[in-house]
């Protein structure tokens, strides 16, 4: 449904919906989902109350679209199809370092899932998906990696992908509570040294 | 401050703030921080108005007290002084996996940060206070590890200490969103591992 509406955008109504997003996850970084209300939004924005019920008809709508965009393009999404090979994932989990220490940890879906995994079910199912989206694109570049024989045969790819999600999230959350960079790269480095130790003499 | 009140409790008086907590972390773990109202927690622990004022005077005291309970004796909560060897590491990561499946993620302190890091900074503080003190119990355990000579003397104990606790709290958020052990299971086995890549020959 989402999509249908985006398509019948125009540029202009495109730029606009962009700028409401915009204003939004800002807002969540700083005071979380239940500390933003849409009015603090739209001024944000710069839009009347018109052209944000335009774009999204209620709060949940709103959150919606800000689960699904960071779920899609936040900055520590896996890029799709692209974490096929031990320095994909090494470059990887450096962009996660240095994204945490130059923007204090605005990454992601962490605080979205941790804020809503106690609420509303719809926004759960949307946080759900959207880790389930990455838990596969991991799992495709492990599967890959191990097809082309870079990962011993016995490797267990799922849990695998969930050590790197896992420790992603973790460090997300601790590096934004203890206000460091660190928890964040101790995370991705374990996670790493942990692939690696399934990796095959070839491949390292 | 808390602590000189709690001193004074009466055996009853003790019981009934021990109900007010016990009855404000049930509903924190199924509705948050924000959606859970004192009213709520009044009906819940059985308690007057005039009751609750008494214990907790306003809604930050009382989540104030329910950081610290989690901090202090939350189901996750690394054991004091216990975590000194890779057996009992071993334990702790079983037992968090057992209660994960058990108890579905009522776990700890990481629904209370990742909802609290984006709002008010007294509770932040009290979150990383609670983190901080697990992170020590953690490294003293490693120390003593190292010391034994268990842990290699290169070991960066504050990093396996950090990655001990992101794969505790990113486990737990990704279980709880994704409903299924799994999550906690892969990031705790991947962190221990971690750990045991540092270990002596003899300690293994």
């Amino acid at each position: 449904m989402t999509q249908t509406v985006e398509r019948r955008l125009t540029p202009k109504g495109e730029a606009t919906r962009t700028r409401i997003l915009d204003a939004a996850i800002d807002l969540i970084a700083a005071h979380g989902v239940s500390g933003t209300s849409t009015e603090q939004v739209r001024q944000a924005a710069g839009v009347s109350g018109s052209q944000l019920y335009h774009y999204f008809a209620t709060k949940r709508a709103l959150i919606s679209a800000v689960i699904t965009r960071q779920a899609d393009a936040g900055p520590c999404a896996p890029p799709l199809g692209a974490l096929d090979s031990l320095e994909a994932l090494q470059a990887w989990a450096d962009a996660a370092v240095e994204r945490q220490q130059v923007t204090g940890g605005r990454c992601d879906l962490s605080t979205l899932a941790a804020e809503l995994s106690t609420g509303d079910p719809s926004s759960r199912g949307e946080i759900r998906e959207g880790y389930e989206r990455w838990r596969a694109v991991l799992q495709a570049g492990l599967r890959a990696m191990r097809d082309r024989g870079e990962l011993r045969p016995d490797a267990d790819l799922d849990e695998l992908a969930l050590a790197l999600l896992t420790a992603l999230q973790g460090g997300s959350l601790l590096a934004r509570t203890l206000g460091s960079a660190e928890p964040m790269r101790a995370s991705m480095h374990a996670a790493l040294a942990y692939v690696r130790s399934h990796a095959t003499p070839a491949a390292l």
